[in-house]
């Protein structure tokens, strides 16, 4: 299949690019960078660097044998859209391609106005490229599983039925998200689901859960082909965060109670989701949600798992709660249904002591280079 | 009370800001003319000129004595609001600044990408210039009954009280437009609802139906401080529309079967509305969601009721079904609740035999300037 990527150079869309092509589709990759930007901005650089896309695309190919096309650009940018899609010819699209920092939209104007424009404007123009130019191509949107926020009810996948009054009907599930980041995938969806039924479109949007690891079967060929490993606040999602709080010696830090529920996955999982989605594309005219996480934990139960992880190999891991910087419920109920991956043949890896060794193993080398300064919280939602 | 009002141009932002100027407010009326340059483009200009917003004040305030000032900017620049609000420092700021037409957003990409960013663009940067500069300051923003299309269910006014699985919550009213106009309002909601929550706005959307007439307590003063009155296919709203094929002794056009209902106001209840609105301030972190409207008709029954005020003044009136160019139901159940505005003191104006024929009675005289290839339908919703 030709597989178009944006937002190629990220935590995910580098793994999915070598995923897809290491099983013989034709890949193209598009990124401008973005992300590398804010990192240096913000103070908030990985744990190691890893290289850019050509060569990364040119390692790849070296070890496996698979070229991986590259286009460097803005996927905001209509002009630059129509001509990736012009001269690629995509089948699919996978658009990782927005800026996904909760606390980074939440900082400042100019940083909630970047992450607004950037990623209605990608979702936008990308619908409107795809209408013009290639209007059965199947789009895989990166949405999160955040859109939902913390509601008082079960979530369903996407749709649910309502019954007010003595009458029906069903509706895209209500969302409110709690950070300006989240609530740009809520319209995002919003306006993929208008384009969907006034043009045809075929799109599948993938609410994520937070996602953790780095290892992928393609990143382990070599060092270099690694993901970007965020650990800070800013960027790190919160078991990277742990996992590397462990290695460092410092305490896990728990944002106010630990209560919060949410569904995780290895980054192995949303390889294999992504494939489950593509693989299986919806009808024209069809927006297919899929909630896609594989276990929901606390994060006190993160921080549990990730101390006795420690503990086996002689890490003494400490707990401590802190304010919690953001805006959100700290106790609450949370029921999301996610059985549309697993009948469509998800195989879940789980959070497992051996899963978190061996990131443990992972990052232990780069032990010297974790800064400390970037882990405790410089975002504050205050209102 | 100092009251801002964006958009202040427009079809119903002009009326508006003379009301609150008669009645005492200070009123300051800020406008790019984009409505105008739209108007101009697209071959769909107003039955009679009107002249621009620094004449219609001093012709104002030569008849009443009293000021409104007029600031000439694009009211999605987030420098221009900045310095709207920082120099006029509003209690109320009432937020029309967007482009209106649903046509005029279905028509191509670049009318499509112009509605998108101009109507999200001013919204995102309103609400932080309010957060910046004036937290305290209510914001009454101009949505659509068109936010929530037509499901078959009734329609609350705002929220939802949902149960599922014998739990419950409230959440935003589930909406899905007809346009791409209509949804950049779903959105535009979504986002101040956002920012209401986490940084304690204070906030009224106006869900409002389609608005007929053009007489005002003081549009009547001068005919030269009337609102604009179209009656093409693009910006003209329905009954404005058919009041015009009637004086122009064409045939009414319906869309399709004629069935669609929809909830319509007077342009003087328009004003009492947001009069109820601005006077009745919600609580800080409160998003209040009032349902725009007085009475509902299908397109049919409006159609009947030009044909039978017409009638009345000699005129033969025709009336004829087209080929619907928009996606919509033609026959779908409509029960949207509007009680919200009724509390808060509304006395509605029907649509009466002699509203109907003092509107023809006003555009009479301009007979002969209606173009009727404004009329007919110039955008296809097409797939």
């Amino acid at each position: 299949m030709r597989i178009l990527i944006l937002g190629g150079d990220g935590y995910l869309g580098w793994p999915t690019a070598m995923h897809f092509s290491a099983r013989g589709d034709d890949v193209c990759v598009a990124d401008n960078y973005l992300r590398r930007q804010l990192s240096k901005e913000t103070d908030s650089e990985p744990l190691f660097l890893v290289p850019e896309l050509n060569e990364r695309a040119r390692i790849f190919e070296e070890l496996s044998g698979n070229k991986i096309e590259v286009k460097i650009g803005d996927c905001s940018d209509y002009s630059f859209l129509l001509s990736l899609i012009k001269n690629f010819n995509p089948e699919t699209i996978i658009h990782y391609a927005e800026q996904p920092s909760a606390p980074y939209s939440m900082s400042n104007y100019k940083s909630a106005y970047l992450t607004f424009k950037n990623n209605l404007d990608t979702t936008f123009n990308l619908i409107w490229a795809v209408k013009e130019l290639a209007p059965k191509c199947h789009i895989v949107k990166l949405g999160t599983m955040g859109e939902y926020g913390t509601p008082n009810i079960d979530i369903e996948e996407g749709w649910i039925n309502i019954n007010h009054n003595g009458r029906n009907d069903t509706f895209l599930y209500p969302r409110q998200a709690g950070s300006l980041y989240h609530t740009t995938k809520v319209l995002d969806t919003d306006l993929l689901w208008f384009y969907v039924r006034t043009s045809n479109l075929c799109v599948t949007d993938l609410m994520q859960g937070p996602v953790y690891g780095l290892s992928t079967k393609e990143a382990d060929l070599d060092f270099q082909l690694s993901p970007f490993f965020n650990y800070d606040d800013i960027f790190g999602t919160v078991v990277n965060r742990f996992v590397t709080q462990a290695v460092a010696n410092i305490p896990l830090t728990i944002y106010g109670k630990g209560k919060q529920i949410r569904g995780y996955l290895n980054i192995k999982d949303t390889l294999q989701c992504v494939e489950l989605a593509v693989d299986n594309q919806p009808e024209p005219g069809e927006l297919r949600v899929l909630n896609q996480f594989t276990e929901q934990f606390s994060v006190n139960e993160i921080a549990a798992l990730v101390q006795a992880a420690g503990s086996e190999i002689g890490l003494e891991v400490k707990i401590q709660s802190i304010i919690n910087p953001r805006q959100e419920k700290e106790d609450h109920y949370y029921n999301p249904k996610h059985s549309g991956l697993v009948e469509l043949g998800l195989k879940p890896h789980i959070l497992s002591n051996k899963v978190l060794i061996e990131m443990m193993e992972i990052i232990m080398p780069f032990k010297d280079k974790i800064d400390i300064n970037k882990i405790m919280p410089r975002v504050n939602w205050e209102k």
